[in-house]
């Protein structure tokens, strides 16, 4: 999932999806309508028309999500996914398809549960967060502090005290909210808890637990931790507030296996002219270990490598090179955009632009962009060619979890592909994050927007942003 | 839950509603407005005025599932929920408190899983039918046969053999769809299956299976059957649809015991002129072994409930007796309401009216009917009394699984409690029928709507219908 960019709220998305309509229709400024953007209309529309017109992503996203399903780092079933993308982007006529080795860590859930133990005996729905440490022996028994703040854990700090604290926290929106997970149990941990628990992070679904990665202090113990539903939160929470003593227990096999060898996954469109400058686009092949990763990225991966699918299929072939990545272990410590920057270090420089798919393909809105106002103004004139389908909307602040280390590092532009969010912070991280939430025409479009802007950078007069 | 009513989908409900409401607006024709009602605007203020005043009906189904949780028959929570409701019917002040004894069976889950073998292993998520035998052993494991009609299964009776079949029908409504989770299994097995699946009866959730309710017919083997996800319906469908063979293994230790003592809970206003005279408001208090209980049918058994609790708080005692029964053993035998006729034979011939509320405790839109037309014309004059909390549609068609047998038996006009079924079927016999689903003032509402109903009816000087 992203974890760099904060997400709106479902209804504010709706709003700006009205606003893209209405400004549709309106005539573009003559800013925005560059001389060189005429000789991009015929392959716009080429590209445009080839994506849409099939279910091809859709169709491929299924198997990969029904054939393997979901793809945790460290486990064979993204082992198997690389291989098979290999094997694909060949097919494809994809060029120099090849996979780049990352060592990364290999998390085990393990059996898990959590149960309310008093004042009355029930099963709650949970998952560990990733990366968390397990319990010992037959788990830990304690009684449950509910907090809604940082602010009031270190208020209660002396109550905390060999206690599994639950930040009850109701989602907001994933910025604000996911705090809690990822600095959650640390900051419980200082106060002497011995566990945590946090509400879900995601909108409140059907006993819809959603797993997700913590960060530890390094200076703290390390606590084990789980998400539980939304109705075992408010459960809990009744209990509390009608002055029971609520005890928990938790039990988590969890712990980390010895580091695994796993790899992005490369292809290439090779430049006509300058095909030593680059245009990426991505997204990551590595998931949670629960649900299909079909939304948290399967999409991601399936809809940028269609973009050089289509063009190869389409013998367009731009004046610098496409390369799509599949990045490995985005979830659970980023180690594969780590590794590309430090093994493309050398080429960095002539990155042109860095784009990232990983919030969901859902109905495409456009893109978010980071670069300079030359460069911003001419991917603005890009996106008018994607009027037709709705997609040509540019908003602060693009880039990706597994970009965003090569952007820093050589000031490399950076775009994300930006979605309809209302599904994604329902199904994110859980069970039911599987294909039959995703439309295959909506996922088409998202194709056709990464292939329409991936071109277009790539064939510039100009390098973007000069 | 309700099986013997067809349920509107949603957007009918919708429809409904929006006309309820802009009918409210017009003037009552005379004959709704016949002089007698006039005594009761005063009485029928107050009832709704107590009952929305607080969210006491909200609060005790909390306690109930949060104390018990979910009630299958034979279970010890739900001879914990009978013993409270005893006790708070007592201190509620409600006359005639009971139990009546009703031997019921004792279905047990057990563990229970699914998962796809073949193509490629993936677990599922599931839950066995209710009343379902279980596999031996290590379970069966056979090939899938997809079908989605009983039709399509008797055209395909010889690929049937030694298979799982899966009825994968896409929900349309209650009725339409649960034909095959109650004849599935024994049409499957006509054929030689060895096991069913069935996609879950209910509106597409999140990874959300549907348990419920079973019959075998006499005359063929009893083959282990379950209710999958949508999503995992979804994902065998694409399988078969590939051309694969998709074989899935399915254990279950699902299993009788003996029958098991449990009872209806009988509590009462007693009639201040003709206490032999009865009106009759329930809901069942057993549920599924998942989720809480909380709409089906928790919500029914407190709304119904507050009826008295209200009248006895107002000082408000009716013409005739006002009798809240708790019905056990609803969902997988129905043991309660038959207990209930045969018990009270002698005294059916004087109820006046039997009220069931079983289809969720969400907006009440009013009530169903089922009586002659003199009936129909007071209810509907009673109804208006309800017009301030847009609680004054009668429908055609009232009744319940409980009050069925009683009605049938001699003649007694029925009553359902009609609400807003939107959310019903997405949460009913699923892990997540829990109380957060539940408004409490809408909630409070349909208490409101069921105190004025029985208040009246059964103070009425002449015995409705006549």
């Amino acid at each position: 999932m992203r974890r760099r960019f904060g997400f709106m709220l479902p209804l504010v998305v709706f709003a700006a999806v009205t606003t893209t309509i209405l400004g549709a229709q309106q005539t573009p400024s003559p800013s925005q309508k560059p001389a060189w953007l005429d000789a991009y209309r015929d392959p716009a529309s080429r590209l445009i028309g080839e994506a849409v017109s099939s279910t091809f992503a859709w169709d491929r996203l299924a198997v990969l999500t029904d054939s393997i399903g979901n793809r945790l780092s460290g486990t064979p079933a993204l082992d198997r996914a690389i291989a098979w993308a290999v094997t694909e982007m060949n097919k494809d006529g994809l060029e120099n398809v090849h996979t780049e080795k990352v060592m990364v860590p290999k998390w085990v859930r393990g059996n898990e549960s959590a149960e309310i133990v008093e004042p009355a005996r029930h099963a709650m729905v949970m998952l560990g967060l990733g990366d968390s440490v397990g319990t010992t022996g037959d788990g830990i028994q304690a009684e449950v502090l509910v907090v809604h703040t940082f602010e009031e854990l270190d208020a209660k700090a002396a109550a905390a005290k060999g206690r599994i604290v639950l930040f009850n926290v109701p989602y907001t929106n994933y910025g604000e909210t996911v705090r809690f997970r990822s600095g959650g149990p640390s900051r419980a941990a200082r106060h002497g808890a011995v566990g945590m628990l946090i509400r879900a992070v995601g909108h409140s679904g059907l006993r819809t637990p959603h797993t997700g990665a913590l960060q530890y202090a390094g200076d703290v113990k390390k606590i084990p931790a789980a998400a539980i539903s939304s109705e075992d939160a408010d459960r809990l929470q009744r209990m509390a507030d009608r002055g029971s003593k609520v005890i928990v227990r938790l039990k988590m096999d969890a712990h980390f296996d010895a580091d695994a060898e796993s790899a992005n996954v490369v292809g290439e469109i090779r430049g006509r002219e300058r095909p030593d400058e680059v245009v990426v686009v991505s997204g990551h092949l590595d998931s949670w270990d629960v649900g299909a990763g079909a939304t948290d990225d399967g999409g991601g991966c399936v809809v940028t490598w269609e973009a050089l699918r289509i063009m190869k299929k389409l013998n367009l072939r731009p004046r610098r090179t496409v390369r799509v990545v599949l990045w490995t272990n985005e979830e659970n410590g980023g180690r594969g955009g780590l590794a590309y920057r430090d093994q493309h270090r050398a080429e960095l420089a002539r990155h042109v632009m860095m784009l990232e798919s990983d919030g969901g393909v859902f109905r495409p809105l456009g893109f978010g962009f980071t670069g300079n106002e030359t460069g911003r103004e001419t991917v603005k004139a890009i996106a008018t060619l994607l009027t037709g389908i709705a997609a040509d909307q540019i908003s602060p602040g693009g880039g990706g979890a597994d970009i965003g280390p090569s952007m820093a590092e050589a000031r490399v532009p950076g775009m994300s592909l930006e979605v309809d969010g209302a599904k994604y912070f329902l199904i994110h991280h859980t069970p039911a994050d599987t294909i039959d939430k995703i439309d295959p025409a909506e996922m088409a479009k998202c194709a056709a927007a990464v292939a329409v802007m991936a071109y277009v950078v790539a064939d510039l007069p100009q390098r973007l942003g000069e």
